[in-house]
Formats: structure tokens, sequence, C-alpha cells
């Protein structure tokens, strides 16, 4: 039988915590930084297979939704999303991005608070859910482009880093 | 300022229940079935890029782990990683193992309490972690996986289904 302490500890009982996610998130984008690394410069500009994108327009995708996202979420104000970032056909500005994302998303992170996780959205003015839901799909989507990315290099004969690192 | 009462709705508050986990996986495993329906059956088992394994191979591994890794989850009991399963070269065989791990997980989950998910368990008697990130692992791998499903898919001309359709 349950008492009420038990009762209060299994309500106060989380699945994931605001900190643990993001960690879990930026472990996710410190693999995927490792693996725009890999790519020799011109692949990741021009290599694909079967008409899809190359790894370096689906990397800007993810600079495009997850700073920006995160902006939207914690301040609220609605930009469109954008995918295209000036890189001269230079990966070192692509990671200089990256690298400010990550810096950003930690900062916009510190103003979330965990009762914000359910609040209804409507992301880029587009894409309707909640904060979790919208935050789960920015890693998802992450992690679905970068396992794309592990086909190009392995078809390049390149081997990708262990998925598990992190 | 916070009296007593927000003190306490925010620590109730959590980013995510087990049943919005629960829900987040299993559409995403509905997701990768549609992958597997789509494949032609020849292409499943035997068709890859880059020395990668075939989908058939990928799909199996993830049945192995899927079930399997919430049955230790909640019952305890440590088994080997299992990654082959008898198919007779037919996707129904595949498709019939991917269903009943779908019944099992739900069912397994209504055995999982909110304050199990940080515990720590040596999976497979390999991985360790908490129960929370192995889940997380399962999703992510899953994801990862159907990601390079999709490129098999593209570069034989076939359109895969919708990422965010779940």
């Amino acid at each position: 039988m349950k008492n009420a302490d038990n009762q209060i500890n299994e309500n106060k009982a989380t699945v994931l915590t605001p900190d643990e996610l993001l960690a879990h998130w930026q472990g996710h984008r410190a693999l995927t930084r490792r693996v725009i690394e890999i790519f020799p410069e011109d692949k990741f500009f021009n290599y694909n297979i079967g008409g899809m994108r190359t790894f370096a327009e689906m990397t800007m995708e993810l600079i495009g939704i997850a700073a920006p996202g995160m902006k939207e979420i914690v301040v609220g104000n609605t930009e469109k999303l954008r995918e295209d970032f000036d890189h001269g056909g230079k990966k070192s500005a692509i990671l200089k991005l990256w690298d400010q994302s990550t810096e950003d998303i930690n900062n916009y992170w510190k103003q979330l608070e965990a009762k914000d996780f359910s609040k209804q959205i409507k992301l880029f003015g587009e894409y309707e859910g909640t904060v979790i839901s919208s935050i789960l799909y920015f890693i998802d989507n992450e992690i679905h482009h970068r396992g794309q990315g592990y086909v190009y290099l392995r078809s390049l004969n390149i081997e990708p880093p262990f998925f598990w690192e992190r």
C-alpha cells in the first residue's frame, strides 16, 4: 500500500529532467559536429545519393532549426525557417555557425522552466505542437539526417564516428 | 516571488510523462514499419550501400533490442542481444515479429513506474546506463538506421514516407 509520502515521490518522479534533455541533445550535436568534420570539404558541399540533398544542405537545415527554434520557444517571436547560410564553400564557416548555435541553445535553455515544456506553440509560424514535441523533433530530425550522412560517408569509403560516442 | 503552491507545481512539472514517451516511441515504430513495407522484398534482404548492412539486418537489430530490452528493464533477467531471426526471405515474417514487439513493448511499459526511469541497469549484460538513457538509445538507434533506409530507398528511386508522419 502506498502512503502519502510515496504518492508525492511518484508524482515528482520525472522521466527526464530539463538538464538531462539538454545534455542528451548537445551530446547528439557533438556527434553531428564530428560527422561534419570527417567529411572531405568538396564532398560535404557537392556529394549526394539518389537525388537527395548534400550533407551541407542538411546541416544548414539543422542550424536553421536548432537555435532559432529555441529562440522562438523562449522569446516568442516568430521568424520564417531559414535553411541557407553564407559559407563560401568552407566547412569552417559551417562549423562556426554550429558552435555559435551550441552556445545559443545553452543560453536559451536557461530561460526555459520545466512547466514550459507542455505549452502549445506554432513554430516558425507553421509547425504546431508542444515545446517538448518540438524539441524532440529537432533532435530526431538531426539523428535522421546524420544517419543519412553516415551512408554518404560509407559510400565514400570513409568510416563515420561510432554512433554511441557523444 | 514564488509561493509554496507554485513551488510544488514546478517540482511536479515534467518534461515528458511515461505515456508521452511510449507514444513518441510507438509513433517512430509505426513509421519504421511503413519503411519496411515500402521496400521491395528482394531489396529489403539483399540491397546495401557502401558495404553496410541490408535494411533487413538493421531491422532485425531493432527487433532484437526493443521488446527484449523492455523485458529486461521490467523483468530484470539478462539475455544476450539477438540480431538474427528466422524469416525465410519474407518481409511478412519480419512484420509479424515487428507487430508482436509492438504489443510486447506496450505490455512491459505498463509495468514501469515513473521512478524506475532513473535506475541504473546493464542491458544485455553489456550496456551500462539508466533506464531512460537506454530507452532513448533504442529510439535514437531506430531513427538513425531508418534514416539510412531512406537513403537506400532514394537510391532505388523509391519515395520514402514523410519523416514527420507517425
